[in-house]
């Protein structure tokens, strides 16, 4: 009973289905997926969550790749199996390697150990910083 | 008294003399920061933070740096200060603008809310995944 | 073989039963779930956490829905799935609806995206706090 | 250099302003805090934090007490000092005693606690959930 | 004004009092840390935080110096500077050398790298667990 | 199609094979778990994961299974399932009893605990450290 149930798009309001329409329209797909499915139980948080998306990842000082591939790095951080699903197959897409996700695991990797190590020795920040 | 000494050229023994020399050469600086003066208190952790470091951080399939970016993005979503003073100052000298780190810092952003909202909505990875 | 198995009611000693009587006769349920099965495993923490937890989730200063909702929104911020399926679950039962539960995920995305930007910008906390 | 520097009223360009004077207005004050000064930065960033955090953080289902709360859990969980101060101070201006903030954080403990022993544990959801 | 108060021993009550009296006496110190003075405004966490650690920190199946080090390895993964402080200090007390410091924060890494692979390859656990 | 594939040995080139090789002859078994067969998928990363991991776990000023132990913590503290499962089996292996799990997660339940009143609180680090 707690887990969320999907709203389709057959039983939306107005409101969750011009957004659905939106981001088939932005994405050129044919269905929205489950997140946007679940998230519309509230559907001020499917609006807002949306239109934050869209304009974060879109292209801009940063190509779009980047920022995908930004993405992975701080799922893989964190923890979250459902992230990492969407956009490691979307970085792929446009055009992440299997060397270029080995790379950017690693550097999540030094990342999380030099936040270990400056904790652990409780090292000072420098002073020209 | 729990807190790391730094442990200075001058009382360093070789292995860690090594280490610093190389890091020093690599960068082009005349000193180390107070992260690897506190790790070299166990010059084994020194010599293999320094080397995975030096190997993980080059330029490769992904650029310096974008791996700098995904360096400050993974530190500032774990919220390690020390990595984030570092490596933000690395990544605007080698380029990186206001707008830049606030894409970068928007991209955070929403990946962290994904995280909750996939596990608060508890929201099931889509079958063609 | 590492993933530990339930301790039922027939096979426990005094000690787990009394809990598990405890359990049952506050929560008014016929059978314990799985968390206090498997933590029964070490009786000290199933007696310990069980107090605590009896002592801590009761109504107080804060009201029980208050606590239950605290507790989803921890848990949906560590990625705990099983606390979430569990106080999600008694959260609705007293009470949270899905515009409370939107809302209420909505205050984690905030308060996370306030850590991302305070870490990233490394801001300094104002003088008058 | 690396640490961001406020963006001061008499500084900023007509967006940064906008919001400032919108959030000022909102809450009553005189100047806006760090958190705010520091994130115009980037002004999409801006603009966006402030107008989810005034609609998120406003009175709905959930009264803003509560809503203040959950941002007080979260920051305690995750660990954002900055996100602590400020909130914290506005929920005991809205009425949280000493009381309530120990029986919030015991709460947080306790969700903490859950995921440990879930994790370490490795304790499958039960089945009638 | 949102950080806490410490409670001195002079201005507790008779509850807090009794407790801080049992630390004393069971540390062997001749006051309380900062830790106890503010969790002392309120006292029901006090007394359950104290008779929690009392218990689980002592020598038992595990000895004392390893409960110690697991204490300094997860708040080095967790980022708790002030448990760092507190744990890293008893543990040089009772024998921890900088070797093992080390070679402590070195497996904490290992953990941390695991988590991040784990995730990112999306690796399924082997059938034979 | 995000997911990542496993190198079986048959269809790894010789530098996967060495390593491969070494895990066998280094562990006494005769096939390598999905752990390394995913991250084969970026011949540098098996590669320094691997001796990493030879060079961290063995014993030495800590004996194999406190490190076992140490892992085992910091996995339950930072939800990570597969170190989990692969680590508390190693570590039932060595010696580790249901007493000592129970302690182990019992002290890592503490040193949360810490970190949220630590934080909750802003319980400043005592003077005389």
């Amino acid at each position: 009973m707690p887990q969320s149930k999907p709203v389709h798009y057959d039983d939306a309001g107005p409101e969750v289905r011009a957004v659905y329409d939106d981001i088939k329209a932005t994405r050129g797909i044919h269905d929205v997926n489950n997140y946007w499915k679940h998230i519309a139980n509230h559907s001020p948080t499917l609006k807002r969550t949306w239109e934050t998306a869209k304009e974060v990842m879109a292209s801009g000082a940063l190509d779009s790749l980047v920022k995908e591939m930004i993405f992975v790095a701080v799922s893989a951080s964190n923890g979250c199996e459902y992230g990492l699903r969407c956009h490691t197959d979307t970085a792929r897409k446009q055009g992440m390697t299997d060397e270029m996700l080995g790379e950017l695991l690693a550097v999540v990797g030094v990342a999380s150990q030099a936040k270990i190590l400056a904790n652990g020795y409780q090292i000072p920040v420098d002073k020209d910083y």
